[in-house]
């Protein structure tokens, strides 16, 4: 068969589930060739009326395609995928795998792939299904330059904000996670405030609109505490630990009075006034990465 | 004596802690007669040098301020001063206290002023001392709008970004503790995140910078949570629990295999996990405020 290069070039879609389905339709609105696999065939029917040709087995996709992308349940399923499609099918052929994991499970797939000579990218989406597309979207690529460079048009379908952010084929599931892992941080402390405002009577929505500055601001805060962090200085002027600690008093007294959870503002308290108690009253709230450093 | 209102209205601060003496000096510098008192009067030294009068005591202080200001170590201490200048020394002037507690302590104070026929307004103030005075400094008020009427021109020097709440003189003390709950939960999260990507070489600075529009966007979902939560509709077509469930679980994984704290991510995946046995698992990540909602 012939392969298609640059904006033309052919797609093949492994997996089709919401994200996967995204994916597919996103190439083939742009108008590229796309053929598509999924365990479940009947998972196609919506593309291959859309235009997608269904491939009856691994191989055949793979064979299908210039840019092989892969969206499924774990690496070692993405792996295995693969390995049934065999070494030789994927030679001179460019594999994204989208798959979500661990870190150590994307770099075994890449290691696979560097073991066969097949050009490798993992990408870790940051958006939901609908998101696809979109110009905000952002996807965190590692991996292979070349792969990156080459299929950047097609890259491009998925999500306005794609960014190399290196080689390590490990490194996009690091930072989906610390986008995340922030993300749920701030969800558990907005929901906590949302609990306690609720019963004072007070609307979580009227609060958000009256207190916007306040809240735009809070991410405001990230690169100075991501400077001491990586440099290890936590001294402040102003607004170090000892200034944290009563407020946080008052937060876990107020929750106690008005019967809302006390245990997630105590667990912050008591971080807080161990690390006082160590002699850090005078840095800045940085000093608890100390804590999550701790296995 | 007179007492002048409008610009050059006569102010009275007790209290001259960090925030207390930033507090004086901002109304000072804004040309207003202000008049000082503090348990350690040597404390308000450079704000005399600065053309401040010392009070010997609370009522004579209070006596020089059409606008009395209380910045003091809890609103007990704050309600016992106002106690001891007398509610005749009071009467006709007006207090806003700055002073930080629960949202019960401030309504105490709003009790004992609006009992004695005091115009009371509750400030929390969102800054640090050097932040006092700028244009984007955030200070939430509640209490008599006519207190907030008549002295806009002085609380527009403390902080550009005042806004009058409401009249319970509660609800700063709520708002001020669900911006920094929030906050406190974030900067959980981004710790964790930090250690975590430390433990793979990778500095945090260059991840903020990198990931900058997935962290700048991370406000933008409390509005969709906040509606969710007054409505207790959480319902969502997508990003619902059971695909948050993955994510967490990996996060839980790389960090037991990083070597770094995995009981704060553990925590999260286990109220996830518990909302989805539930039967919650189609619904928003909003679903989980019925945790917090329990004593």
């Amino acid at each position: 068969m012939t392969i298609s290069t640059g904006e033309a070039a052919a797609v093949t879609v492994l997996g089709l589930g919401e994200m996967g389905f995204a994916l597919a339709g996103a190439f083939l609105d742009a108008g590229h060739p796309v053929t598509v696999w999924n365990r479940t065939p009947e998972k196609g029917d919506a593309l291959v009326a859309r235009g997608a040709q269904r491939a009856a087995t691994v191989r055949e996709a793979v064979r299908a395609g210039e840019l092989v992308v892969v969206s499924v349940k774990g690496n070692p399923t993405a792996r295995d995928l693969l390995e049934s499609a065999g070494g030789e099918a994927l030679a001179g052929r460019s594999v994204l795998n989208l798959t979500d994991g661990t870190s150590a499970e994307a770099r075994a797939v890449a290691d696979w792939a560097a073991g066969h000579g097949i050009g490798y990218l993992h990408g870790q989406i940051m958006t939901i299904a609908p998101g696809i597309g979109h110009a905000e979207a952002v996807v965190f690529y590692g991996g292979d330059r070349s792969v990156y460079d080459r299929h950047h048009p097609q890259l491009d379908l998925l999500g306005g904000r794609g960014t190399l952010i290196g080689d390590d084929p490990g490194v996009p599931a690091l930072y989906g996670m610390a986008v995340h892992g922030t993300m749920w941080g701030m969800l558990n402390g907005f929901l906590h405030a949302a609990a306690l405002l609720e019963s004072a009577g007070v609307e979580t929505g009227r609060f958000l609109e009256q207190a916007r500055p306040s809240m735009s601001a809070l991410v405001s805060f990230l690169p100075s505490i991501a400077e001491e962090v990586d440099r290890s200085e936590h001294a402040v002027e102003f607004g170090a630990l000892k200034h944290h600690l009563p407020s946080l008093e008052d937060l876990v007294r107020e929750s106690g009075e008005r019967g809302i959870d006390t245990a997630f503002p105590r667990r912050t308290l008591d971080l807080v006034a161990a690390a006082v108690a160590d002699g850090h009253a005078d840095d800045s709230y940085s000093r608890l990465v100390e804590h999550f450093r701790k296995g």
